[in-house]
């Protein structure tokens, strides 16, 4: 019996896993509100026994968790392209066109993964809220870092404003069934940088 | 009963008109998922009969049309500040604020008034995908339109980044319980416009 314990731990933080998987997808691609404890039980092939067991504060303190999930998921993503592009306006446009990729191939499903449930909770659940929050300030703080390593005199303010713009150009584009919002967005926000920056243009990464 | 008829087409296009009101109120508040056809006929006051007689496709298209009805609204009101701004920069730092003061004075709860059921059914709602995009244009329209009788040589492309940032900026502003980051975003916009323009600082409007 001993011997099975690590597994069993191992299966119940597993079920735990896909259940938060399961519903960061759902309210990416449906929100809060038409996502149901019943289609995310099923979709992660978790057991319906365990669930209180993992999540005792229900529906909500699971999309907390799947937004926080989210969200650390793009801050990743985030420090990856920043720690490849040479300059912080190389690594918004890699962000704008990954996203616009991203929506392009879903069929306009994929934006934001966490805008549509924020928009839907923010006043009605402070645990999901404080999440979407944590998220937004983790990406903020990523993308200040790499303007600031380059002197940029404002950089949670203009961190904050790209952040923006591009979060409002991926609800435009789903509107329009129009990705090139979302990369003409991000080569905005990428001049704009380069001009503060006075630098040349470097039409490799600029 | 002839003389009764004005009354009672008035009593009915009345009914829809306050269903239409009462749907815009709750999704900008809810939803889509969340808004349900009895909450509606609820708050609307409007007797469940004629229902299906007002709108024959349901809940869809109530939605639609009520976010065709939030999109005029708010164009209106952006044509009523542009009219009134001396400049196009002075505009966007109004709307900003007026938006930025809704914010706050609802509680975080009125941001955009159709971003979330358009993030929420774009993909599964062409009608009110359409209704949201028809809106979105038209208020890009009418700041392009006062860009461009200030010459700005690029005023489509440069109102959909503007109206993209304010529409983050209200999501952000949400998650964060901030308004001010409207009002910055605003300053942001109004600031690039200005320098794109080569004008002069007016303390008053600028």
């Amino acid at each position: 019996m001993v011997s099975q314990y690590p597994s069993v731990v191992a299966r119940r933080s597993d079920a735990r896993r896909r259940a938060i998987a399961a519903t960061s997808e759902l309210v990416q691609e449906q929100g809060y509100a038409a996502t149901g404890l019943e289609e995310i039980l099923s979709r992660s092939g978790a057991p319906k026994g365990s669930f209180y067991f993992h999540f005792p504060g229900g529906k909500e303190q699971l999309v907390a968790e799947a937004v926080a999930a989210s969200g650390d998921g793009i801050r990743q993503l985030i420090d990856a392209v920043v720690a490849d592009a040479k300059t912080p306006q190389a690594a918004i446009r890699a962000i704008a066109s990954f996203q616009a990729r991203q929506l392009a191939e879903s069929g306009f499903e994929h934006g934001c993964p966490i805008a549509t449930v924020t928009l839907e909770v923010a006043t009605r659940s402070d645990q999901i809220r404080e999440a979407a929050s944590g998220a937004y300030e983790s990406w903020i703080a990523v993308l200040a870092d790499a303007l600031e390593r380059q002197g940029h005199p404002d950089s949670v303010g203009f961190a904050t404003f790209a952040l923006a713009a591009l979060e409002g150009a991926l609800v435009l584009a789903r509107a329009a069934m129009n990705a090139d919002i979302v990369v003409d967005v991000g080569d905005r926000i990428a001049s704009l940088i380069r001009q503060q920056f006075g630098q040349p243009t470097d039409p490799q990464t600029g």
